[in-house]
Protein backbone atom coordinates (compact mmCIF):
# COMPACT_ATOMS: atom_id res chain seq x y z
CA UNK A 1 0.00 0.00 0.00
CA UNK A 2 1.15 3.58 -0.89
CA UNK A 3 1.22 5.39 2.04
CA UNK A 4 2.70 2.68 4.69
CA UNK A 5 6.38 2.34 4.46
CA UNK A 6 8.58 -0.45 4.53
CA UNK A 7 8.87 -0.27 8.25
CA UNK A 8 4.78 -0.80 8.61
CA UNK A 9 4.59 2.87 9.55
CA UNK A 10 1.81 5.53 7.76
CA UNK A 11 3.69 8.25 5.81
CA UNK A 12 1.24 10.11 5.38
CA UNK A 13 -1.89 10.01 7.58
CA UNK A 14 -3.88 13.37 6.92
CA UNK A 15 -6.97 14.52 8.98
CA UNK A 16 -9.31 17.62 7.93
CA UNK A 17 -10.48 18.54 11.42
CA UNK A 18 -11.66 20.92 14.22
CA UNK A 19 -9.86 21.60 16.86
CA UNK A 20 -13.09 21.69 19.74
CA UNK A 21 -15.14 19.27 17.33
CA UNK A 22 -15.97 16.36 19.84
CA UNK A 23 -15.73 13.89 16.07
CA UNK A 24 -12.51 15.40 15.33
CA UNK A 25 -11.14 15.09 19.80
CA UNK A 26 -12.45 11.48 18.89
CA UNK A 27 -10.16 10.56 16.15
CA UNK A 28 -7.25 12.41 17.55
CA UNK A 29 -7.32 10.12 20.53
CA UNK A 30 -7.27 7.31 18.77
CA UNK A 31 -4.39 8.63 16.76
CA UNK A 32 -2.89 9.38 19.76
CA UNK A 33 -3.52 6.21 21.79
CA UNK A 34 -1.34 4.49 18.52
CA UNK A 35 1.39 7.01 17.81
CA UNK A 36 0.26 7.28 15.02
CA UNK A 37 1.63 11.18 13.27
CA UNK A 38 -0.21 12.68 11.06
CA UNK A 39 -0.53 15.90 9.22
CA UNK A 40 -3.78 18.40 10.66
CA UNK A 41 -5.64 20.53 8.18
CA UNK A 42 -7.48 22.53 10.14
CA UNK A 43 -11.41 23.35 9.26
CA UNK A 44 -13.05 26.14 10.83
CA UNK A 45 -16.72 26.00 12.00
CA UNK A 46 -19.09 26.13 9.12
CA UNK A 47 -16.45 26.33 6.20
CA UNK A 48 -16.76 24.35 3.54
CA UNK A 49 -13.24 23.21 3.17
CA UNK A 50 -12.94 22.11 -0.98
CA UNK A 51 -10.68 18.98 -0.01
CA UNK A 52 -13.84 17.59 2.26
CA UNK A 53 -16.08 18.38 -0.10
CA UNK A 54 -14.43 16.64 -2.51
CA UNK A 55 -13.84 13.39 -0.58
CA UNK A 56 -17.07 13.17 1.19
CA UNK A 57 -20.83 12.01 -0.82
CA UNK A 58 -22.35 14.78 -2.59
CA UNK A 59 -24.13 17.60 -0.13
CA UNK A 60 -21.58 16.60 2.83
CA UNK A 61 -19.07 18.88 3.88
CA UNK A 62 -18.42 17.83 7.84
CA UNK A 63 -15.04 16.75 9.75
CA UNK A 64 -13.36 14.51 10.58
CA UNK A 65 -12.19 13.12 7.11
CA UNK A 66 -9.21 10.82 7.14
CA UNK A 67 -6.80 10.17 4.09
CA UNK A 68 -4.67 7.13 4.14
CA UNK A 69 -2.82 7.24 0.63
CA UNK A 70 -5.81 6.33 -1.38
CA UNK A 71 -8.17 6.15 1.12
CA UNK A 72 -11.02 8.73 2.51
CA UNK A 73 -12.78 7.93 4.89
CA UNK A 74 -15.72 10.58 6.29
CA UNK A 75 -17.33 9.37 9.20
CA UNK A 76 -15.42 9.02 13.23
CA UNK A 77 -16.54 6.00 14.00
CA UNK A 78 -15.58 4.52 10.30
CA UNK A 79 -12.12 6.22 10.72
CA UNK A 80 -11.49 4.25 14.46
CA UNK A 81 -12.70 1.15 13.02
CA UNK A 82 -10.25 1.98 10.10
CA UNK A 83 -7.16 2.74 12.49
CA UNK A 84 -7.90 -0.32 14.56
CA UNK A 85 -7.95 -3.15 11.70
CA UNK A 86 -5.16 -1.38 9.80
CA UNK A 87 -2.35 -0.23 12.88
CA UNK A 88 -4.20 -1.67 15.71
CA UNK A 89 -1.63 -5.20 15.93
CA UNK A 90 -1.60 -5.27 19.81
CA UNK A 91 -5.97 -4.76 20.38
CA UNK A 92 -5.36 -1.34 22.28
CA UNK A 93 -8.54 0.45 20.84
CA UNK A 94 -10.53 -2.35 20.20
CA UNK A 95 -10.51 -5.76 22.42
CA UNK A 96 -10.62 -8.83 20.38
CA UNK A 97 -14.10 -10.24 22.03
CA UNK A 98 -16.84 -10.43 20.06
CA UNK A 99 -18.72 -9.39 23.18
CA UNK A 100 -16.28 -6.88 24.72
CA UNK A 101 -16.30 -5.05 21.12
CA UNK A 102 -19.96 -5.33 20.93
CA UNK A 103 -20.10 -3.13 24.45
CA UNK A 104 -17.49 -0.88 23.18
CA UNK A 105 -19.26 0.13 20.31
CA UNK A 106 -22.44 0.75 21.73
CA UNK A 107 -20.97 2.86 24.16
CA UNK A 108 -19.70 4.66 21.24
CA UNK A 109 -22.84 4.93 19.92
CA UNK A 110 -24.24 6.01 23.21
CA UNK A 111 -21.72 8.84 23.07
CA UNK A 112 -22.37 9.80 19.81
CA UNK A 113 -26.05 9.25 19.58
CA UNK A 114 -27.06 9.74 22.72
CA UNK A 115 -25.16 12.00 25.20
CA UNK A 116 -24.04 14.32 21.83
CA UNK A 117 -27.39 15.74 21.10
CA UNK A 118 -28.61 16.35 24.76
CA UNK A 119 -25.17 18.32 25.14
CA UNK A 120 -25.30 19.83 21.58
CA UNK A 121 -28.59 21.77 23.48
CA UNK A 122 -26.27 23.51 25.98
CA UNK A 123 -22.99 24.60 23.31
CA UNK A 124 -24.80 25.61 20.40
CA UNK A 125 -27.02 27.84 22.59
CA UNK A 126 -23.90 29.33 24.67
CA UNK A 127 -21.56 29.38 21.66
CA UNK A 128 -23.85 31.07 18.93
CA UNK A 129 -25.13 34.10 21.39
CA UNK A 130 -23.95 36.52 23.71
CA UNK A 131 -24.43 35.64 27.41
CA UNK A 132 -27.79 37.77 28.11
CA UNK A 133 -29.58 36.14 24.75
CA UNK A 134 -29.02 32.20 25.89
CA UNK A 135 -32.66 30.54 26.29
CA UNK A 136 -32.30 29.23 29.63
CA UNK A 137 -34.90 26.46 29.23
CA UNK A 138 -32.92 24.95 26.44
CA UNK A 139 -29.68 24.79 28.56
CA UNK A 140 -31.59 23.56 31.28
CA UNK A 141 -33.19 20.74 29.28
CA UNK A 142 -29.90 20.06 28.02
CA UNK A 143 -28.09 19.99 31.14
CA UNK A 144 -31.04 17.76 32.74
CA UNK A 145 -30.83 15.01 29.90
CA UNK A 146 -27.08 15.29 30.27
CA UNK A 147 -26.93 14.52 34.10
CA UNK A 148 -29.46 11.71 33.26
CA UNK A 149 -27.28 10.40 31.15
CA UNK A 150 -24.34 9.72 33.85
CA UNK A 151 -26.16 7.01 36.21
CA UNK A 152 -26.20 5.08 32.98
CA UNK A 153 -22.61 5.31 32.66
CA UNK A 154 -21.80 4.81 36.00
CA UNK A 155 -23.32 1.69 36.22
CA UNK A 156 -21.52 0.62 32.80
CA UNK A 157 -18.40 1.82 34.07
CA UNK A 158 -19.19 -0.44 37.33
CA UNK A 159 -16.44 0.77 39.48
CA UNK A 160 -13.80 -0.16 36.84
CA UNK A 161 -10.92 2.52 35.67
CA UNK A 162 -12.00 2.00 32.64
CA UNK A 163 -15.03 0.95 30.71
CA UNK A 164 -13.72 -2.05 28.38
CA UNK A 165 -10.97 -4.04 28.77
CA UNK A 166 -9.18 -2.85 31.69
CA UNK A 167 -7.65 0.12 29.50
CA UNK A 168 -8.19 2.66 27.16
CA UNK A 169 -10.04 2.24 24.43
CA UNK A 170 -12.36 3.72 21.47
CA UNK A 171 -14.98 4.48 24.63
CA UNK A 172 -12.69 6.47 26.04
CA UNK A 173 -11.91 8.45 22.77
CA UNK A 174 -15.94 8.96 21.89
CA UNK A 175 -16.85 9.90 25.72
CA UNK A 176 -13.61 12.09 26.87
CA UNK A 177 -14.17 14.87 24.14
CA UNK A 178 -18.13 15.13 25.48
CA UNK A 179 -17.08 14.94 29.37
CA UNK A 180 -14.64 17.87 28.58
CA UNK A 181 -16.61 19.94 26.58
CA UNK A 182 -19.17 19.65 29.26
CA UNK A 183 -17.30 20.33 31.87
CA UNK A 184 -15.74 23.67 29.43
CA UNK A 185 -19.73 24.27 28.99
CA UNK A 186 -20.57 24.20 32.39
CA UNK A 187 -22.30 20.72 33.38
CA UNK A 188 -19.81 18.24 35.58
CA UNK A 189 -19.25 15.23 36.71
CA UNK A 190 -19.95 14.78 40.63
CA UNK A 191 -18.94 12.45 43.26
CA UNK A 192 -22.35 10.84 42.80
CA UNK A 193 -21.20 9.13 40.37
CA UNK A 194 -17.72 8.32 42.03
CA UNK A 195 -16.13 5.65 39.76
CA UNK A 196 -17.31 7.80 36.36
CA UNK A 197 -15.94 11.22 38.63
CA UNK A 198 -12.50 8.90 39.12
CA UNK A 199 -12.42 8.14 35.36
CA UNK A 200 -12.77 11.50 34.04
CA UNK A 201 -10.08 12.74 36.81
CA UNK A 202 -7.54 10.58 36.10
CA UNK A 203 -7.77 10.56 32.32
CA UNK A 204 -8.29 15.05 31.97
CA UNK A 205 -4.85 14.79 33.40
CA UNK A 206 -3.42 11.80 31.07
CA UNK A 207 -0.56 13.09 28.89
CA UNK A 208 -2.32 11.66 25.29
CA UNK A 209 -5.39 13.68 27.10
CA UNK A 210 -3.50 16.86 26.79
CA UNK A 211 -1.52 16.48 23.54
CA UNK A 212 -5.10 16.77 21.34
CA UNK A 213 -7.00 18.55 23.51
CA UNK A 214 -8.57 22.26 21.94
CA UNK A 215 -6.08 24.93 23.22
CA UNK A 216 -9.32 26.83 22.97
CA UNK A 217 -12.72 26.59 22.33
CA UNK A 218 -12.83 29.71 20.16
CA UNK A 219 -16.36 29.84 19.88
CA UNK A 220 -17.60 30.52 23.85
CA UNK A 221 -15.84 33.60 24.02
CA UNK A 222 -12.44 31.98 23.48
CA UNK A 223 -12.37 30.35 26.77
CA UNK A 224 -8.89 29.24 27.25
CA UNK A 225 -8.23 25.92 28.48
CA UNK A 226 -5.93 25.65 31.53
CA UNK A 227 -3.13 23.48 30.93
CA UNK A 228 -4.79 21.73 28.36
CA UNK A 229 -4.19 21.92 24.81
CA UNK A 230 0.15 22.51 25.84
CA UNK A 231 1.16 19.62 24.69
CA UNK A 232 -0.83 19.34 21.69
CA UNK A 233 1.58 19.22 18.58
CA UNK A 234 3.95 16.12 19.93
CA UNK A 235 1.81 14.27 17.81
CA UNK A 236 1.45 16.60 14.85
CA UNK A 237 3.15 17.32 11.89
CA UNK A 238 3.04 20.58 10.53
CA UNK A 239 0.41 22.00 9.26
CA UNK A 240 -0.47 22.47 6.02
CA UNK A 241 -1.27 25.28 3.81
CA UNK A 242 -3.43 24.14 1.78
CA UNK B 1 -20.65 -18.78 27.03
CA UNK B 2 -24.07 -19.60 27.93
CA UNK B 3 -25.80 -18.82 24.36
CA UNK B 4 -23.26 -21.03 22.37
CA UNK B 5 -23.80 -24.83 22.46
CA UNK B 6 -21.00 -27.39 22.20
CA UNK B 7 -21.08 -27.18 18.35
CA UNK B 8 -20.38 -23.47 18.50
CA UNK B 9 -23.99 -23.06 16.71
CA UNK B 10 -26.30 -20.17 18.97
CA UNK B 11 -28.98 -21.42 21.33
CA UNK B 12 -31.10 -18.81 21.29
CA UNK B 13 -30.60 -15.86 19.18
CA UNK B 14 -33.48 -13.11 19.72
CA UNK B 15 -34.26 -10.67 17.66
CA UNK B 16 -36.96 -7.96 18.30
CA UNK B 17 -38.05 -6.02 14.79
CA UNK B 18 -40.64 -4.81 12.86
CA UNK B 19 -41.28 -6.51 9.57
CA UNK B 20 -40.84 -3.37 7.54
CA UNK B 21 -38.13 -1.45 9.36
CA UNK B 22 -34.81 -1.14 7.06
CA UNK B 23 -32.60 -1.71 9.88
CA UNK B 24 -34.50 -4.90 11.08
CA UNK B 25 -34.63 -5.83 7.86
CA UNK B 26 -30.62 -5.19 7.43
CA UNK B 27 -30.08 -7.08 10.34
CA UNK B 28 -32.26 -10.14 9.29
CA UNK B 29 -30.39 -10.24 5.88
CA UNK B 30 -27.21 -10.94 8.25
CA UNK B 31 -28.73 -13.57 10.08
CA UNK B 32 -29.79 -15.19 7.01
CA UNK B 33 -26.67 -14.64 4.97
CA UNK B 34 -24.82 -16.89 8.18
CA UNK B 35 -27.56 -18.83 8.28
CA UNK B 36 -28.07 -18.47 11.63
CA UNK B 37 -31.72 -19.75 13.00
CA UNK B 38 -33.26 -16.60 15.46
CA UNK B 39 -36.29 -16.05 17.03
CA UNK B 40 -38.20 -13.41 15.86
CA UNK B 41 -40.41 -10.72 18.58
CA UNK B 42 -42.28 -8.65 16.72
CA UNK B 43 -43.35 -5.05 17.71
CA UNK B 44 -45.58 -2.54 16.12
CA UNK B 45 -44.65 0.76 14.69
CA UNK B 46 -44.89 3.05 17.56
CA UNK B 47 -44.95 0.17 20.64
CA UNK B 48 -42.78 0.45 23.34
CA UNK B 49 -42.59 -2.60 23.80
CA UNK B 50 -40.77 -3.76 27.66
CA UNK B 51 -38.27 -6.20 26.83
CA UNK B 52 -37.09 -3.57 24.54
CA UNK B 53 -37.36 -0.53 27.09
CA UNK B 54 -35.64 -2.64 29.35
CA UNK B 55 -32.93 -3.68 27.33
CA UNK B 56 -31.95 -0.49 26.10
CA UNK B 57 -30.34 2.82 27.02
CA UNK B 58 -33.15 5.06 28.83
CA UNK B 59 -35.70 7.07 26.77
CA UNK B 60 -34.89 4.52 23.86
CA UNK B 61 -37.20 2.07 22.52
CA UNK B 62 -36.36 1.40 18.59
CA UNK B 63 -36.00 -1.87 17.15
CA UNK B 64 -34.11 -3.64 15.93
CA UNK B 65 -32.82 -5.27 19.43
CA UNK B 66 -30.33 -8.47 19.13
CA UNK B 67 -30.35 -10.89 22.15
CA UNK B 68 -27.85 -13.43 22.77
CA UNK B 69 -27.57 -14.85 25.33
CA UNK B 70 -26.30 -12.33 28.05
CA UNK B 71 -25.40 -9.69 25.45
CA UNK B 72 -28.05 -7.21 24.34
CA UNK B 73 -27.61 -5.16 21.09
CA UNK B 74 -29.71 -2.24 20.17
CA UNK B 75 -28.40 -0.66 17.31
CA UNK B 76 -28.34 -2.57 13.87
CA UNK B 77 -24.59 -1.40 12.68
CA UNK B 78 -23.09 -2.68 16.17
CA UNK B 79 -25.15 -6.13 15.41
CA UNK B 80 -23.70 -6.30 12.12
CA UNK B 81 -20.50 -6.07 13.67
CA UNK B 82 -21.42 -8.55 16.28
CA UNK B 83 -22.10 -11.22 13.86
CA UNK B 84 -19.43 -10.45 11.89
CA UNK B 85 -17.38 -11.21 15.11
CA UNK B 86 -18.88 -13.91 16.85
CA UNK B 87 -20.26 -16.45 14.09
CA UNK B 88 -18.52 -14.94 10.45
CA UNK B 89 -15.61 -16.94 10.20
CA UNK B 90 -15.64 -17.15 6.77
CA UNK B 91 -15.58 -13.26 6.38
CA UNK B 92 -18.89 -13.53 4.56
CA UNK B 93 -20.04 -10.18 5.37
CA UNK B 94 -16.94 -8.19 5.98
CA UNK B 95 -13.70 -8.55 4.60
CA UNK B 96 -10.51 -9.08 6.15
CA UNK B 97 -8.80 -6.35 4.30
CA UNK B 98 -9.07 -2.91 6.43
CA UNK B 99 -9.39 -0.83 3.19
CA UNK B 100 -12.37 -3.03 1.93
CA UNK B 101 -13.84 -2.61 5.26
CA UNK B 102 -13.49 1.12 5.70
CA UNK B 103 -15.37 0.90 2.18
CA UNK B 104 -18.01 -1.37 3.82
CA UNK B 105 -18.94 0.59 6.53
CA UNK B 106 -18.60 3.72 4.75
CA UNK B 107 -21.68 2.36 2.40
CA UNK B 108 -23.41 1.20 5.12
CA UNK B 109 -23.17 4.76 6.89
CA UNK B 110 -24.34 6.16 3.48
CA UNK B 111 -27.43 3.76 3.28
CA UNK B 112 -28.60 4.59 7.09
CA UNK B 113 -27.25 8.25 7.14
CA UNK B 114 -27.81 9.27 3.81
CA UNK B 115 -30.37 7.50 1.68
CA UNK B 116 -32.71 6.58 4.74
CA UNK B 117 -33.34 10.03 5.70
CA UNK B 118 -34.24 10.85 2.08
CA UNK B 119 -36.75 8.64 1.57
CA UNK B 120 -38.15 8.85 4.88
CA UNK B 121 -40.26 11.75 3.82
CA UNK B 122 -41.21 10.07 0.86
CA UNK B 123 -42.45 7.23 3.31
CA UNK B 124 -43.63 8.74 6.20
CA UNK B 125 -45.76 10.87 4.13
CA UNK B 126 -47.46 8.08 2.50
CA UNK B 127 -48.04 6.11 5.09
CA UNK B 128 -49.10 8.52 7.42
CA UNK B 129 -51.98 10.00 5.32
CA UNK B 130 -54.97 8.96 2.62
CA UNK B 131 -53.53 9.64 -0.52
CA UNK B 132 -55.64 12.94 -1.22
CA UNK B 133 -53.39 14.56 2.10
CA UNK B 134 -50.06 13.58 0.90
CA UNK B 135 -48.02 16.60 0.65
CA UNK B 136 -45.96 16.18 -2.78
CA UNK B 137 -44.05 18.58 -2.43
CA UNK B 138 -42.39 16.68 0.26
CA UNK B 139 -42.41 13.71 -1.29
CA UNK B 140 -40.94 15.36 -4.39
CA UNK B 141 -37.87 16.51 -2.46
CA UNK B 142 -37.37 13.07 -1.05
CA UNK B 143 -37.89 11.45 -4.43
CA UNK B 144 -35.06 14.13 -6.01
CA UNK B 145 -32.71 13.19 -3.07
CA UNK B 146 -33.12 9.52 -4.05
CA UNK B 147 -32.35 9.77 -7.69
CA UNK B 148 -29.19 11.77 -6.61
CA UNK B 149 -28.10 9.43 -4.82
CA UNK B 150 -28.32 6.76 -7.56
CA UNK B 151 -25.38 8.16 -9.77
CA UNK B 152 -22.63 7.79 -6.54
CA UNK B 153 -24.01 4.14 -5.72
CA UNK B 154 -23.08 3.65 -9.45
CA UNK B 155 -19.92 5.04 -9.08
CA UNK B 156 -19.12 3.08 -6.15
CA UNK B 157 -20.41 -0.05 -7.47
CA UNK B 158 -17.98 0.22 -10.33
CA UNK B 159 -19.75 -2.01 -12.89
CA UNK B 160 -19.53 -5.29 -10.39
CA UNK B 161 -22.04 -7.27 -8.94
CA UNK B 162 -21.58 -6.36 -5.73
CA UNK B 163 -20.24 -3.12 -3.71
CA UNK B 164 -17.16 -5.03 -1.80
CA UNK B 165 -14.97 -8.01 -1.93
CA UNK B 166 -16.85 -9.55 -5.04
CA UNK B 167 -19.58 -11.23 -2.56
CA UNK B 168 -22.71 -10.21 -0.62
CA UNK B 169 -22.11 -8.04 2.50
CA UNK B 170 -22.85 -6.00 5.03
CA UNK B 171 -22.93 -3.48 2.17
CA UNK B 172 -26.08 -5.03 0.33
CA UNK B 173 -27.33 -6.08 3.94
CA UNK B 174 -27.95 -2.22 4.89
CA UNK B 175 -28.64 -0.95 1.38
CA UNK B 176 -31.20 -3.55 0.13
CA UNK B 177 -34.05 -3.07 2.33
CA UNK B 178 -33.98 0.82 1.12
CA UNK B 179 -33.96 -0.09 -2.60
CA UNK B 180 -37.10 -2.22 -1.74
CA UNK B 181 -39.09 -0.05 0.26
CA UNK B 182 -37.91 2.95 -2.35
CA UNK B 183 -39.48 0.81 -4.82
CA UNK B 184 -42.74 -0.25 -3.00
CA UNK B 185 -43.50 3.41 -2.25
CA UNK B 186 -42.73 4.42 -5.84
CA UNK B 187 -39.04 5.28 -6.34
CA UNK B 188 -37.38 2.69 -8.72
CA UNK B 189 -33.86 2.18 -9.94
CA UNK B 190 -33.67 3.25 -13.73
CA UNK B 191 -31.46 1.61 -16.53
CA UNK B 192 -29.12 5.35 -16.57
CA UNK B 193 -27.24 3.44 -13.58
CA UNK B 194 -26.91 0.31 -15.14
CA UNK B 195 -24.68 -1.25 -12.54
CA UNK B 196 -27.12 -0.75 -10.02
CA UNK B 197 -29.84 -1.57 -12.27
CA UNK B 198 -28.61 -5.00 -12.94
CA UNK B 199 -27.57 -5.71 -9.02
CA UNK B 200 -31.18 -4.99 -7.46
CA UNK B 201 -32.64 -6.77 -10.21
CA UNK B 202 -30.66 -9.93 -9.44
CA UNK B 203 -30.85 -9.80 -5.52
CA UNK B 204 -34.27 -8.80 -5.30
CA UNK B 205 -35.19 -12.51 -6.78
CA UNK B 206 -32.55 -14.06 -4.44
CA UNK B 207 -33.12 -16.73 -1.51
CA UNK B 208 -32.13 -14.82 1.36
CA UNK B 209 -33.85 -11.28 0.05
CA UNK B 210 -36.81 -13.05 -0.40
CA UNK B 211 -36.68 -15.64 2.66
CA UNK B 212 -36.71 -12.23 5.12
CA UNK B 213 -38.67 -9.60 3.21
CA UNK B 214 -41.73 -8.65 4.75
CA UNK B 215 -44.67 -9.92 3.65
CA UNK B 216 -46.58 -6.70 3.10
CA UNK B 217 -45.93 -3.30 3.99
CA UNK B 218 -49.00 -2.81 6.86
CA UNK B 219 -49.01 1.19 6.79
CA UNK B 220 -49.27 1.68 3.10
CA UNK B 221 -52.72 0.61 3.18
CA UNK B 222 -51.47 -3.13 3.76
CA UNK B 223 -49.37 -3.29 0.35
CA UNK B 224 -49.23 -6.58 -0.80
CA UNK B 225 -45.50 -7.46 -1.61
CA UNK B 226 -45.82 -9.95 -4.59
CA UNK B 227 -43.57 -12.69 -4.37
CA UNK B 228 -41.57 -11.33 -1.44
CA UNK B 229 -41.96 -12.40 2.12
CA UNK B 230 -43.36 -15.89 1.06
CA UNK B 231 -40.40 -17.70 2.16
CA UNK B 232 -39.67 -15.77 5.42
CA UNK B 233 -40.35 -18.70 7.83
CA UNK B 234 -37.12 -20.62 6.58
CA UNK B 235 -35.13 -18.91 9.01
CA UNK B 236 -37.13 -18.70 12.06
CA UNK B 237 -38.27 -20.35 14.54
CA UNK B 238 -41.56 -19.97 16.63
CA UNK B 239 -42.29 -16.29 17.38
CA UNK B 240 -42.29 -16.35 21.49
CA UNK B 241 -45.54 -15.37 22.84
CA UNK B 242 -43.84 -12.67 25.34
Amino acid sequence: MNSVSDTGAPTALRLYERDDCPFCWKVRLALAALKLPYESIQVELGEKHPDVIALSPEGRSSVPVLVDGDQAIWESTVILEYLADRYDTANQLLPKEPELRAKARLLVTFSDQIIGPGLRRVIFEKRSKPQDEWDMSEIEQGMQMWQNRMAELETWLAGEAFFVGGRFSVVECALLPRFALAYLYGAGVSQNTPALYRWFQHLKNSSDFLSVAPATVPQYGGYHIPQWGQQRQSHRLTQSDC
